[in-house]
């Protein structure tokens, strides 16, 4: 069987069993996330194991240090991914959900019933433990899965799976949910991304040339990220304390986040309060600052920003600086070099705070609040598939609700249209 | 300039003109649908005059009655457009409003706020009323179009056009808001569905072949629906009464809708008490019966159905019947045959009802219901854009929320993450 014919019949299980897990009741769901709590739990000897096959592999590979720490599944992570499946449990199920329902006048009542998407393709890269979110968030929303790791992770991937379908079968529900493919041929990819009669949706989650790749290629919808090109907007009406909290949180938190903020426009008016002391407190932390000539003026010491740096991600502790002369000229930077994940404007002005709600297209827009909290988690998702920073289905942090469609009922007692 | 070059031109004057429309007051979209529906209750010289020039090449250039008949501007029809345009300005505006903020542990209040899609391309064949409908809902719902019609449409479009740039212009409006594409070479469309930086979503209305055109090549996401293959189901615990009346009209109401039944699935205990007077009842209006073997031991009379014609859309007046021996073959049927459009169980039990609903996979599922009611004014939605059978972003008939999308919003007082 060559890879073509592997991953059309994974396809043909996927979307057999996707009938049934959409039809599965919350209880049974609920088990089989639990009894994979379990398996995990019991199997660490067995996942330790193939864990190590795979690091000894990367180190012989030459992978490097970063990737080797992601691929390690030590007893913290593992607990991670057990405490995880036990949250997804507890999580309010999706599926079957009316809402809106109500009279019309020809006398029919209409409303709107969550369903599952049918069979999501999940691509990722290292991290095995990924394997488990993502399986239980498609799981927990009725939706059957295939699951593409990163070769370097095979074996740990192999050896997580087996829990996940020794949970699937306490539970009574069919095995083939949750697959995970067995082959490291990159063809696997190609194949999975094109065959819309299997795979519904694809959610690609790794660095920018997967992500790249998967949407330019797809024949299926893909729920992605690209950039997390975050933006702070201190506005000239800002109060100064919130604004330097809120500037060093959204910077320094973590560095390699999508939610980080890379660059900070600042108010030219309120500029010559805040910038020296934000500098020292940047400059204590690590960060490296990059700033338009306007705010070199300022503070004469820093790196000169180019116009790259408006467009860059930078994942590290370096930060890009603008000064501004109003809300409209930062709101025109953001929709221009932005990404459309996340920026906040910091204002005690209402009517300013109302506009740049509005007027930023963006997945998430904040005032007076860190760009850091843009995360399923934070919004109150229970957890999050990944984040969308497209406008198609689902936008912003991807829940339970992401990974679901609302179909129409209708319910009437012998009515016709006349 | 060639057409790639003029598309490029009209795909860059749209986005502009959608970060200028995203941003418009209710107040002046409104004005600007009124101000539409004035200048074309004016403008009916200038509009029966480019419509005969549309007719008379059709005439020249062979079309068909029907086509002629679709491409013909009627007064009547020209009402119902202004009519159209008066209804849509009386809706509520989808655009800023805030769903489901709440507080969470952290502090923020984390809400979700329903913004534009962008820029929307409509892709339609011969009637000219298209234009009018598809610019009002775009419009409202703050999107930016451009709007490719068919070649033998060209003039009663551009006629048609000038009125809906009058009223953008009454308004203050940016008349690129709305766009009519001006050349019939259909290179327009290849580039028009590729070009993602400066389109988001497509939206084909016209037959099978343009749709399944548009799908696959299409760079962008597409609001389609492809066939309406929709069923009845009469239980064996139905009201008879109910059965008749619904299976009638969902047949005989409209032929040429994709909302109206092909396929009577029947329970074989109730088939003897009903398929008589049922059968009497369709000849008399006309519809041509075609049964599968257990339904011709009861209507000999009748003509043989094929595998072909449980795959069909007829569009006519012929109906396909098939008896079952329980709702479970029933919805197996649907689930293979179906189009994912719109189904309906005919049944007193409560049972059967819920799971007829949960289990069938379909953008429309009913109860004691015609199929004929699966239309977004039947639905509360005010207009329609069109009949989504996607499962992704939006499912059913989509009116003005599905031309939206959502973005969270976050507030806080100076919040950062911890």
């Amino acid at each position: 069987m060559n890879v073509q014919e592997y991953m059309i019949e994974l396809g043909e299980n996927a979307r057999a069993a996707a009938r049934l897990v959409a039809k599965a009741d919350t209880r049974l769901k609920n088990q089989a996330l639990l009894a994979m709590a379990d398996a995990i739990d019991s199997s660490r000897p067995e996942l330790h194991a193939a864990n190590a096959i795979d690091l000894d592999n990367g180190r012989n590979n030459g992978l490097d240090s970063a990737m080797l720490d992601r691929l390690e599944l030590t007893d913290a992570r593992i607990d991670t991914m057990i405490e995880g499946l036990r949250q997804v449990a507890t999580l309010p199920d999706p599926v079957g959900a009316i809402n809106d329902l109500k009279y019309l006048p020809s006398g029919i009542q209409v409303g709107k019933m969550r369903v599952p998407l049918g069979v999501i393709g999940i691509i990722y890269e290292s991290r095995p433990n990924v394997t488990v979110e993502a399986a239980s968030l498609c799981l927990k929303s009725g939706n059957a899965t295939i699951l593409r790791g990163g070769s370097e992770a095979i074996n740990s991937n192999q050896a997580v799976a087996r829990c996940i379908k020794q949970g699937l079968k306490v539970a009574g529900l069919p095995e083939n949910a949750v697959q995970v493919v067995e082959t490291t041929d990159r063809e696997a990819v190609g194949q999975m991304i094109t065959m819309p009669e299997y795979v519904d949706v694809i959610v690609p989650r790794g660095g920018k040339g997967l992500i790249e790749r998967v949407s330019r290629d797809a024949k299926v919808a893909v729920i992605k990220h690209l950039d997390g090109i975050c933006h702070v907007y201190i506005d000239d009406q800002a109060d100064a304390g919130k604004a330097v909290n809120v500037a060093l949180n959204a910077k320094t938190h973590r560095y390699g986040t999508c939610n980080t903020m890379e660059t900070l426009l600042v108010h030219s008016d309120i500029a010559p309060e805040l910038l020296s002391e934000l500098s020292e407190r940047y400059q204590a932390a690590g960060v490296e600052l990059r700033g338009c000539e306007r705010t070199r003026a300022l503070l004469p010491l820093i790196n000169k920003a180019t116009e790259a740096d408006w467009e860059t991600e930078y994942l590290a502790p370096i930060l890009s600086i603008k000064l501004v002369d109003s809300m409209d000229e930062a709101i025109a930077h953001i929709n221009r070099y932005g990404s459309h994940h996340t920026d906040s404007i910091i204002t005690e002005n209402y009517t300013k705070s109302r506009a740049f709600l509005r007027e930023v297209d963006s997945s998430s827009v904040m005032v007076n609040a860190s760009t850091r909290f843009a995360d399923g988690f934070e919004y109150g998702l229970g957890a999050e598939i990944g984040i969308s920073t497209d406008k198609i289905h689902a936008r912003g942090p991807v829940g339970l609700n992401g990974l679901t469609s609302e179909k129409y009922v209708v319910l009437g007692d012998g009515h016709i249209r006349q």
